[in-house]
């Protein structure tokens, strides 16, 4: 379907803030100071799994996901990242990016339905967002 | 570095059964027969990160873990395919492509460090991955 037609979930929108437009993603910061949890959607619409996409839009959705991972890691300075595309409860394809740390709240789980988030406070939401867009 | 110096790690080779090598990973069938779950294990020493693979080999991992999707949702009827690469307790490179369905042991969670594995009979394990290597 053509990107035109996409739209982001409620779900994903509520709970995260824009950090920039890449080629096929959006990336979004998850609004939960746990943890420095990104988020990549692919704008294409329908898309619910990783083969719904074509060959070309994988091969840069991988890319995509290659540099977050080692931009989030080399500004964070994180013991691990995870990568994770579950859609159990948001269908909307999307891709977790998050630094994990030895001893963070979820350690050594995952970070997906573990406690109860802790919203960021907007002044230090905002400039880890700058620090976003400069590293990633 | 080389694949001939690739290893799987000893805690990956103890809880799979190996099913096929493909172009970049080991495919490999997590033996817990509460979830349809596949590993896939880039054979290159050394990687614990996506972004430690180099670009060539990033883009056959997407195909790989598309086909790996698409095949074990095709052969089970999986509601969603939930794909992670965690390595928080083993750090060696691996993706696990899990097929979910509503209902299941930790719907709608992640499959990660919930309750404890149910080994698959030897013969419905060899069945199933006979199955795998004809739907893969």
């Amino acid at each position: 379907m053509p990107a035109s037609d996409f739209a982001l979930h409620p779900r994903l929108a509520a709970d995260t803030t824009f950090v920039a437009d890449w080629p096929l993603a959006r990336v979004l910061l998850m609004d939960d100071a746990r943890h420095p949890w990104l988020i990549l959607v692919p704008r294409r619409a329908g898309a619910t799994e990783i083969f719904d996409l074509d060959a070309a839009d994988r091969a840069v959705l991988i890319e995509e996901i290659s540099r977050a991972g080692e931009g989030l890691k080399n500004l964070t300075g994180a013991a691990k990242i995870n990568v994770g595309a579950l859609g159990n409860l948001v269908a909307q394809l999307h891709v977790h990016i998050v630094a994990r740390n030895i001893g963070d709240a979820a350690w050594p789980g995952p970070v997906w339905g573990q406690g109860t988030t802790e919203p960021y406070a907007p002044e230090v939401r905002d400039r880890f967002i700058g620090q976003l867009v400069n590293a990633l």
